[in-house]
């Protein structure tokens, strides 16, 4: 394929991450009434900006530290933690971002976990505690064998990328929802595109092609660390030889 | 990762398929009446059942053709040219699917193209055409060079997967989408989870399912062809050497 520089790329990604981050923040602030913690619409806003900060913009830094030309020299410890860090970030944030959901829902006397996005979303919350869990029992921990590390290495790999894509899935039909449950009255009326509209629909797009160029330099055989498979890329944190 | 031989993963592939297909077309039959040309929502029955039908199950083989390992040994055209029929069939399917819905929205007064779900899966579709012409210009026709041949090849791989993904995020925010429209009443509404509601968000998680797990066997490096670099691999339909 073109032979695009990882690091150019990757200040680009941010760039495009942060801009998520910006519009669905903008999206809540100015058009949904900001934000509070007292149970009403205001509280559900942080679902948005929380879900689309953690579980996407967040997670898909986590997911692509290795990526970084300067982690395939010298000690690969510093970079495991690190990449365990953003990904613990981005999981707090994604519970805080259920939280405020399930809080907006229990004062309004609505019912949780009825629609098809709160069930893929959930789902693919679970996968990620799952992944975070294994990765850092088998990964971070002494305990795991090495065998184990190295049979359990691409299911992590490959659930790292799946997770992304049903977060990015679960962020797009949850706009759509949101757009259709917000948007009904008079001039406000989501298939009438006012501005509302046109600017969350642009940011559910923006957010699908965040998703597919992550998931896309992640599949870049020239952008993963060259020696992937040594026996120093399953150095745990906590060794049992120290 | 697991040692899972390909014939019996795509037996399974094909059964989840089917058993989606059978599962759009018994929820637009049994809850949402049935079939129509008539520009009722009986018409607009066809959108989701084409839909999930053409732009994923059938995509979702085509894009599998050349993972079964009958196609590695011997020539390569036909296998090309069954790749590029199964392709062309999910496009024709797509193109009715579109049609189905914009001939419901246009009997009703309804604007087109204004959620996220329709700028999403219009994108997709366009992807989608864009894929099959290339696909078609650069490895069935004869007058691509093999130097663009070679250029194009992982851009129209990565495309493959990627127009999937980006299917099966349109067929599940489009259902999710579906049922707050037509779950609002009394008994019915979407919130209290009636049989409907159950069976189409099962339904939105196994297009899911089936999605991922084909993205998945494309991803595989030991179901990929062999020699998927040789020159005979670059061999078009009608040969300017002949």
């Amino acid at each position: 394929m073109l032979d695009v520089p990882f690091l150019p790329f990757c200040a680009f990604l941010g760039t495009l991450g942060l801009l998520c981050v910006a519009m669905v923040g903008t999206w809540c602030q100015h058009w949904r009434g900001g934000f509070s913690l007292d149970g009403s619409s205001r509280t559900f806003n942080w679902h948005p900006v929380l879900m689309v900060t953690g579980l996407v913009v967040l997670y898909g830094a986590a997911a692509l530290v290795y990526r970084i030309p300067n982690t395939w020299s010298g000690p690969k410890l510093p970079w495991k933690v690190l990449h365990g860090s953003l990904a613990l970030g981005a999981f707090i944030l994604t519970v805080l971002g259920l939280a405020a959901v399930f809080c907006f829902h229990n004062s309004q006397g609505t019912p949780n976990m009825y629609s098809l996005h709160s069930w893929m979303g959930l789902g693919t919350v679970l996968l990620f505690s799952c992944q975070w869990a294994a990765g850092f029992g088998a990964f971070l921990l002494p305990w795991a064998p090495t065998w184990l590390r190295a049979l359990y290495k691409p299911i992590h790999v490959f659930f790292g990328s799946t997770i992304l894509m049903l977060s990015v899935a679960s962020c797009v039909s949850g706009i759509n929802e949101k757009l259709f449950f917000s948007l009904k009255n008079g001039t406000m009326e989501y298939k009438l595109l006012p501005a509302e509209a046109v600017f969350a629909n642009t940011l559910g797009l923006l957010i699908l092609i965040f998703g597919v160029l992550v998931v896309a330099a992640l599949a870049r055989p020239s952008w993963k660390r060259p020696d992937s498979d040594s026996p120093d890329s399953r150095q745990p944190l906590l060794s049992a030889e120290r």
